[in-house]
């Protein structure tokens, strides 16, 4: 029996692309089986989800309406609201699957705060495109003009877009909630989307930051902090690789920290990517004797975590 | 020492119509220094806010973009944004002001679901306005056209616009988590906007409904299930009256459950204003000996509770 922090992809939410709130609720419930494959063995589990396609929305609708009565809010805000919708989406899925499955289980979702430093110098290279596209950099400068923390940057010849702060989350401030929601055997589903950005300020107060969270470092976080022993990630791919999409690929069953930090100084991991997701397991493994990170698809969950699929991240 | 619901009305997050988040977050710590002042005094207290002005704006949003890439979400993930936007504010301004008075509490927020009926007699006359207005009666069909569950109304003389149901709630799914929480010390925040409406589907599972629940009789039933010893309704007036705004109103400063179901006879409480949480006080202070109701405003809320201020509703 083990402690699990899950970091869900957003191909645990969304297929094809389909946005509706009944087709996320259906893929969701997918999700949701193999999960509970995972809680009827006696594991304890907590569900860090993304929230990519749907916090671009959120922000896309925000943008769109901007008046003294409906004033755009900001980012944080937005990543809040996200962690609303996912998350009653997901307790509802799992709360369905588990009476389903005639699991007495409860699954709950919290309002996750992640304090990031107010000097992360993510802060000084915003790198993360949100909201809509501007055909040009005109049109771009002029919907930032007057708003703070405005930057806008040209988009893969895709036109000129916002950009926000990624910073790393240095702690989860309702962790001693979820841990002691899991100890309680509550399902957790916390720091969606990464966790709402908050710093603290000078008086100690906290204060929202415009700019998102990556949710693997955050679900990296979250699992030290509620003394996980597994970090699972499930993504795209059944298996990390080497040689990635090239005739020479190879999928990795097994990585020690040697060998990953060999592979990520060999650029075998693309950044943005797979790249987050190795550099948050390297960074759970070595936090603490005997923990391990896993990294496969949602379908494979259930398999990796008994060691038949996926690729295993040890010390 | 008591266990306090408190229902939150939009007064206690919005003045004058500001709905920045910065302005909101402002108000919110005001209120917050009500609330801590009680939690000082040793109670255990449960924040159900309510969200019209907030869910008002974010499905102005969702219809103002349809398209296949983002379909307009249906209502019950409206509610859920507002509950992560609107709990995330008042997590921040509460947290804030406890650090600020060295009161060692943490705060939590919770995505709550509300049971409804499918066959509750308000889905039979929807009667909450939402979402735009429309000029004329072709044009709001026109609208409503191809949706499910879009039934529109004139609005007093302002236009047409679409009606949603508000049926009672008759159980918070997440219940027991609210009062495990409170046992172990949390300042809980759930059920907020009344809580996310959802039916029993005959399969036994849930599945959201297009509806608002009322957020007095939403606090009323958790305030039942977890056991509370007082439901607090915080308003705009600092007590109930009769012959309200004519000069022959009378301030009450206390209400009998006799008293009360005569002056609901005598309809002095207005429909969809006092009326629901003077019938949620009722309902509470009928549910067990010895629980009382007060309503009154936030800045009397410490009083009120001490005896000093307010309507208190006793058998």
């Amino acid at each position: 029996m083990a402690r699990i922090v899950i970091a869900l992809g957003g191909n645990a939410l969304q297929k094809d692309g389909e946005a509706s709130a009944e087709a996320q609720i259906r893929v969701a419930e997918q999700t949701a089986r193999q999960l509970i494959a995972l809680v009827r063995d006696g594991h304890e589990i907590v569900v860090v989800h993304g929230n990519g396609p749907q916090v671009g929305n959120i922000i896309l609708r925000e943008e769109a309406i901007n008046t003294a009565d409906m004033p755009t809010l900001p980012i944080d805000s937005c990543v809040a609201m996200s962690q609303g919708s996912i998350g009653y989406w997901l307790q509802l899925a799992i709360g369905n699957e588990l009476r389903r499955a005639g699991v007495a289980k409860s699954v709950a979702t919290v309002v996750t705060q992640s304090l990031v430093r107010a000097d992360d110098e993510a802060f000084h290279r915003p790198s993360k495109p949100v909201g809509q596209f501007y055909e040009t950099r005109a049109a771009a400068e002029q919907a930032a003009a007057g708003r703070q923390n405005f930057i806008v940057k040209e988009d893969a010849g895709r036109g000129w877009r916002r950009v926000v702060a990624s910073p790393r989350p240095i702690d989860i401030i309702e962790k001693d909630f979820v841990a002691s929601l899991v100890r309680e055997g509550y399902i957790v589903v916390a720091a969606g989307g990464g966790g709402i950005p908050v710093v603290v300020e000078a008086d100690g107060s906290l204060r929202g930051a415009e700019a998102v969270v990556d949710k693997d470092f955050a679900a990296e976080k979250l699992a030290e902090a509620i003394n996980a022993d597994i970090l699972l990630i499930l993504t795209a791919v059944d298996q990390v690789a080497i040689n990635y999409n090239t005739p020479q690929e190879i999928p990795l069953g097994r990585l020690t920290i040697a060998d990953t930090k060999n592979y990520i100084a060999d650029g075998q991991f693309a950044a943005g990517s797979m790249l987050p997701k190795i550099e948050a397991s390297l960074e759970f493994v070595k936090s603490g004797d005997g923990r391990r990170a896993i990294i496969t698809t949602p379908t494979r969950a259930y398999d990796a975590i008994r060691g038949r699929a996926g690729t295993i991240i040890t010390d």
